[in-house]
């Protein structure tokens, strides 16, 4: 058995989000998130077909959803389902080390 | 949204695993499974219908395939794909804390 680890091969410097694709069968999509400090560019909203359920395994950050002024901050262990077409964008990430998220797409 | 938290509310002593539904729709089963030094009975063997891939979040825990004598030591962050009706068994879960998993059944 294959078995590998959330937490480990999380690159050194990232001017970009990584996005891993750990399952993906069907309507079904895993994915791995790793941010380093980016959020959403201004004005940039995640507007997506399908229901994503969200966690956060480590590092912080902050949600916003459309509509609304409050920020919901993640910490580990957070997680959400955002249903499809829910417009959500990420205000900011931790600075001061990785954030690991996951995303199921269902 | 309803934002919760997989390492809040575990039950303080626990006799027997809980399994708690997080997510269900179509073929798609997420749950979330906490553990207290339980393993599976002497002899018995989980073999599912779908294909399972299983996270271990905290704590620790042996697993084990049948047919193969290594124990395979899972810790934080470590993660798997169970083919279907490939047999495998939890040896033995933490004993000191509790044993947080996730595991997706598609």
């Amino acid at each position: 058995m294959n078995v590998e680890n959330l937490f480990s091969n999380l690159p050194e410097a990232l001017s970009e989000e990584i996005f891993e694709t750990l399952l993906e069968k069907n309507n079904l999509k895993l994915e791995r998130i790793i941010s380093s400090g980016q959020s959403t560019p201004e004005n940039d909203w995640y507007d997506q077909e399908k229901d994503e359920w969200v966690v956060l395994l480590k590092g912080k950050a902050g949600l916003r959803f459309e509509n609304e002024s409050e920020i919901i901050e993640l910490t580990p262990g957070d997680h959400l389902v955002i249903p499809a077409h829910k417009k959500h964008r990420v205000e900011w990430t931790d600075q001061t080390q990785k954030t690991v998220w996951l995303t199921l797409h269902y």
